[in-house]
């Protein structure tokens, strides 16, 4: 039953390598052997030998080519250096030529040692530099299968019951969403990385012995990378099989988050359409925009401002409507069960993988580096400044994030205030521009800054010297989350929770630096400014640092290159055929991790369930923005970066806990949006605690305070009090504050502390209930899906049939030759019965 | 290295069966093989043999006794019959006594065909009853180890450093604190059960064809089943070789969750003892017990009760202060982080002994029973009648415990009532009548109900017709958490958060049933009332539940039945001495699953975190019984129930989802009863709003409203309003309300906003906060603890090292005899290294 192929290789990759261009195939030079891996290093004389030096008629021009792209590949090489130890041991020992070659020599005997083959490639196109191609015989990869507990295929348990047929049918309906790949494709061997030669890598590339180290290139997806298949699923078995688990695992999280941003996206913009079809019946903007009201209200800003009429407002109200209606509380906790969902599924969807990648019995990623560096044992002692530095810097870098955003909020007060003196009239045109202008300047300083803490992350976490590779990575994506994610969400949180909390009161107002007033709100909350403030982060970020950093620059740097190499395009591909897989790939960047593809989805992921309830078309715009994402990720890696290792990963790691955490703080976070940001609460209260009639009719009235004009502190009252072409006595403000002829002026009123018992009241409610809820869905779900748990239970019991039949059969052959010694001796390989399959392969079997 | 016993059994129970009495030791009559597993039946004709007849002077005697434990053991049979199918069959198919023969020996046969020994035994000391024992082979049990993916021992890894040397000396130190137990016993050798027998057992057993099945007691540990040894650690390692890991990981689990009280408890008497300490600087209690404040109470009763001086509560109100202090909020967020502490350290300390035990690899308890019931498919159509009867009955059985309180409600209002028409009129001689006679009636009902819903929680469970005997158990968990947390707490809440509060005001009371006010509480708030209330649930429940119904009734019994059998003790234990092992353990009761010993334990964590707020002195209650509950249960495990079969399991399962749920819960419990039922928020609140000089002076005043006596509703004013001896114009009453001099007399005045507010926010803090600093915690502490992650690295690396010298030595010999092909045969035993710690135990080894 066990059919082991001699060279599943060959089978699986040769389709690929055309016979027109045999040399390019990624083989040996007997054309048998597979190259799986490559190291370079330098050659002290470049020019000594030529292979092929024929080949093109001006060789100078071509080297110069080669040694302008050899630079920069090797200023690439210099990002892999995390390790400050090994970054430190670098200077010390730049090694002289001889020695490296003769490290080199001794590296490449270890290597021969454990069965591995090599060959050595000198005369390449590219000058200077030399081709360690590495092969790994089936035998070795038997081993290396055993080691990390490999599973392989016993035998096809399919029982094609109704559940079959009805999936078979949703299949062949959802057929033109799959991509063309052919099923029928051997899948049953791995293609398996070289632990012993990771482990090394990285020392020896920074003692400079190599220059370089990656498998290669050999199969393009067509049927993936491509931005015309966006509304297709992605062949993540293939993607899985090129790229190795951790890269599989990334693009199916992608895609479970992609998919699942579907019906949120639909369910937000039916919200904003029922926001949209209400707004002409919602009796306050009614209210507010009725001309017979005529509400005197207080001066927005000292001296310079006037009194104003109310139905001014009356555009921001109809607009805020959009955002603040009952439909967002629903769809508040929506997206709270949403985001709970989207963790269920993605669990599911991880099981389903593990089973079909056979990473069931796989454990922890193993910390082999662990061993290596445990030599240089740190102690706390030795470790606490470290850790203080962090601490202090990051305590830091968020200080400066507040100042910065604080600096913003100066720059929006005092232009504002400055305009407002000048002669120049036109308020709400003074409000676009300096509302534009403010949250262009935020943008710009989260995207500079975003890069900035990106290198004090890194900086920190090398100070920090973790024990493993694995912990270093985990605790630079910690450091650089906070930072990243405190850059992003300030803005955001000043406008929800406090720009117009800290105003103070007419006559008694809360000055900052000097004589700035702090900002207010518009009439109808910040609801609406922390909706736009949303959404030009969303879409300015997603579009400048996607296509701009991820699309723009590439395409220019290789618009210069082309420029200063003289090329025409023809010559380029004529040159791009003539080289070998090897030497095409050397060219590429390297691969520097999936951190930074994961963080922007996180932040994102923020952005879409931290403030839903003031911006119910996040979803869609983060959907629009994934579905390109994807391709994009997808042409990168297989296009412009170096193929990465394989690297095996039973689960995203650290970035589950992350979605997980923001999950949690989002729903608090939406209970205080709804509740202190938006109108929702005072509507409540005084429909049915104040309202004469239980309508809505008043209320904007009753959300508004007396103040007499008398009680302004000197110098601050309107220079132009006549403005509106009348005197006024009594100006209104919002709040909650007694009247000036109650027994205590001005103090907060009886309503204000009902609201606020009300405002925290829902919170405590909101925040419970949807946890509760939130524990029921969690609970509800299995984690493992229900046929994958039957087909385990199936395979168990089928291998404990087999094991059984075996035992008897062996039993009954000891019975008969009477002799109980022999029970040591095994059966022979011939009549051998399959192994279970969740037993390791053996290698007795795989040779 | 690996060093494997033929009998491994022999050695390790051999020192325990003593010469003296060698036909009582658990073996075959051959004295060689292990009676490792009993299934007994009925004898036809139970006089016709009879072995060893002549022992005993009186035949008739000991036959008439051995008949009516008989009876007994019997009965007590028919509770494993858990399952509804396997009930109905039994009613069904009632064998004929050939027809049971004729089974007996077909599944005689399938034993001995799997390759286990059996020996009859019908000529026993108890007539009418037949004993099948049997004995598993070494090979079979080396096969079901190797199904089990059991672990065998490779080589000792042992570093003695620094950390192993301070490990050495605090265990020196706490010497006496372990038991007295031969660490140098062989640990080597699990002792294991048959799975293919336990999984028909209950199948066999409800046909009749077999009456019981169990193991035998082979060993009683001395050093754990007994009180003095109290202080000392529990034998963890033995207790699950004796009873497998399932019992184990059971007392394990009591062991930590007892170890951790301490803390709890020593700092819940220290916060109890700052309330005793600080009684006599309390404002309030002190302002209370002024007589000079001469404060006039509104009557606490329509008509019969008058007017009374607030001075009188003087003695409640410094008895609250006992319990409502500032040292209870930090008490609170002490036991929230102590839960998530306890849960932290379960996990590590299961993961520990994980390690030790060897259950690294294990995967969950196989679901065998699924593949026979499988066939019996039921549609969700079949299930929708049994769940909704479960639904349905569950509210039902919730709405009646909430009717039985409310009953209980109902008798202390009329009672008291009653009791104030009587012309007996000493009050507090009243009070303390009705509140005992209520708490009493509580706690027996609260028992009574118990048992009845255990009983119906079975019986819900079987109408679902559960898959799998795991889900069974599951499920039935479940439902009977759900009804007994119900019934054990509905009292509690009330007391916390609804009594005193749906009173009404004077003048507009609210009435229940005609004519009954709803009770208030005493001037203090009803934190006192529900701290005795909790007293009393606690010791009460413990002491009854536990003291007498798990020793007192089986006491009882055994003395019944002695005076029943008219022997004296000299007779037993002479015919103690006389029977089998196997006959022996005939006797004793079955072993019911752990769920009553989880249960309890979990609704007393319930007790111990819920309202720790209000009694800080739970802990010290609960440690003081878990002390005995240990001991208590291990006597009950080992002298008066038969041997379980040893089940494997790698954690407590549904019980640590209980647990993480109500440590969840506490957090939001403890919150609301800071906040609404203890009186702290009000006496903040007055101190930094409305307190003239900032002191807690004036708050007594400040909480008392007014009330102006001719606004009683006709007929309810006091019959005797002169009881004072003043005319009495305006009354207090405990509220936050407008005075009637208001311009809206009577109505909810600002300062209740205020201090509701207040509450409210404390809840959204205080919840926040502390789930924040829990989940800190859960992520400072590794699960795994870094010993133990080390020692398994360690492990891993050592295995790959060995594994690497026999590929590097196997390489070498190949390459020796230049012969490819015989790479499939195997490496003869002799020379067979070591096999790696985490492969699964060869067959071929084993023989």
């Amino acid at each position: 039953m066990v059919q082991l192929e001699k060279h599943p290789m060959k089978n699986l990759y040769a389709e690929d390598g055309s016979p027109v261009y045999p040399r390019q195939g990624p083989y040996f030079s007997d054309g048998q052997r597979r190259v799986d891996y490559v190291l370079t290093y330098q050659i002290q004389k470049p020019n000594s030998i030529r292979r092929q030096s024929s080949r093109f008629g001006d060789n100078n021009f071509i080297r110069r080519l080669w040694r302008s792209l050899n630079i920069r590949s090797r200023r690439a090489e210099a990002q892999p250096k995390e390790d400050p130890e090994i970054a430190a041991q670098d200077q010390r020992t730049d090694y002289h030529e001889d020695d490296k070659r003769f490290r080199r020599e001794e590296f490449e005997e270890n290597i021969l040692e454990t069965g591995l083959e090599l060959e050595m490639d000198e005369r390449t196109n590219i000058p200077g530099i030399g081709f360690m191609k590495v092969h790994a015989p089936w035998n070795v990869l038997c081993r290396e299968a055993e080691f990390m507990k490999l599973k392989m295929p016993t035998k096809k348990v399919l029982h094609p019951n109704l559940v079959e047929k009805i999936r078979l049918f949703i299949h062949k309906v959802t057929a033109p969403l799959h991509p063309k790949v052919d099923p029928n494709r051997p899948q049953t061997v791995k293609f398996l990385s070289h632990p012993f030669s990771r482990e090394k890598q990285h020392l020896l590339l920074a003692n400079g012995v190599y220059t370089s180290a990656y498998p290669l290139h050999d199969l393009l997806y067509e049927q993936w990378a491509s931005y015309s298949f966006f509304y297709k699923y992605q062949p993540i078995g293939l993607i899985r099989k090129y790229f190795g688990e951790k890269v599989g695992l990334y693009f199916a999280w992608l895609g479970v988050y992609t998919q699942m941003l579907i019906p949120a996206a639909i369910v937000g913009v039916i919200v904003f359409l029922y926001g949209c079809a209400t707004v002409d019946d919602n009796i306050p903007s009614m209210e507010i925009c009725d001309p017979r009201h005529n509400i005197t209200m207080c001066p927005l800003c000292d001296r310079a401002c006037s009194y104003w009429k109310l139905v001014t407002a009356c555009g921001t109200a109809r607009a805020s409507h959009l955002f603040d209606n009952p439909a967002t509380v629903f769809f508040s906790i929506f997206m709270a069960l949403w985001a709970v969902l989207f963790m269920e599924h993605w669990k599911r969807r991880q099981m389903r993988l593990n089973y079909i990648w056979d990473l069931t019995g796989f454990g922890e990623e193993e910390e082999r580096e662990e061993s290596e560096k445990a030599k240089v044992k740190l102690t706390c002692t030795d470790r606490l400044p470290a850790y203080l530095t962090t601490v202090v810097t990051m305590v830091f870098m968020i200080l400066v994030t507040f100042a910065i955003v604080f600096g913003v909020i100066l720059y929006r007060i005092s232009i504002k205030a400055a305009l407002h003196m000048s002669t120049y009239s036109d308020q709400s045109n003074i409000r676009a521009t300096v509302k534009g202008t403010a949250a262009v300047i935020n943008l710009v300083v989260i995207i500079i800054l975003d890069e900035v803490y990106a290198a004090i992350a890194r900086w920190l976490t090398a100070l920090e010297v973790p024990k493993t590779d694995k912990s270093f990575e985990d605790r630079l994506i910690f450091k650089t989350f906070i930072l990243k994610f405190a850059n992003a969400f300030t803005p955001i949180v000043y406008l929800a929770f406090f720009r117009g909390r800290l105003v103070g009161r007419p006559g008694n107002y809360l000055y900052v630096v000097g004589s700035y007033r702090m900002e207010e709100c518009a009439h109808a909350g910040c609801l609406m400014e922390l909706c736009i403030q949303l959404c030009i982060t969303m879409l300015g970020k997603q579009l400048i640092q996607n296509n701009l950093f991820e699309i723009g620059i590439p395409k220019l740097k290789k618009l210069l290159r082309r420029r200063k190499s003289d090329l025409d395009s023809k010559q380029e591909e004529e040159l791009n055929r003539s080289l070998y897989r090897h030497e095409k790939d050397h060219i590429l960047g390297p691969f520097v991790g999936l951190s930074p593809e994961y963080m922007e989805m996180i932040i994102q992921f923020g952005m879409v369930t931290l403030f839903v309830a003031s911006f119910p078309l996040a979803p869609l715009f983060a959907l629009l923005n994934n579905i390109i994402e994807i391709r994009l990720d997808a042409k990168k890696f297989v296009m412009e970066l170096r193929r990465p290792i394989a690297a095996k990963a039973k689960d995203i790691g650290i970035w589950y806990n992350l979605l997980r955490g923001l999950s949690k703080v989002a729903v608090i976070v939406n209970a205080f949006v709804i509740s202190f940001t938006s109108d929702f609460i005072p509507r409540l209260v005084y429909q049915y605690m104040f309202s004469v009639d239980g309508t809505m009719h008043g209320f904007v009235d009753h959300t508004l305070s007396y103040f007499n004009v008398s009680d302004f502190q000197p110098g601050t009252d309107p220079l132009q009090p006549m403005h509106l072409g009348y005197r006024v006595d009594i100006c209104r403000y919002k709040d909650y504050r007694e009247p000036p002829w109650a027994s205590t002026p001005y103090e907060l009123s009886k309503e204000f502390w009902v609201v606020l018992a009300a405002r925290l009241a829902f919170v405590v409610v909101f925040q419970n209930v949807v946890m509760l809820m939130s524990d029921f869905v969690d609970w509800l779900i299995p984690d493992i899906p229900k046929d994958i748990s039957l087909q385990i239970h199936k395979e168990k019991i089928l291998m404990v049939e087999l094991f059984m039949k075996e035992e008897q059969g062996k039993r009954l052959a000891a019975r008969e030759n009477h002799n109980q010694d022999n029970c040591n001796s095994p059966s022979s390989a011939n009549q051998s019965p399959p192994r279970p399959r969740s037993r390791p392969v053996s290698h007795a079997n795989c040779c």
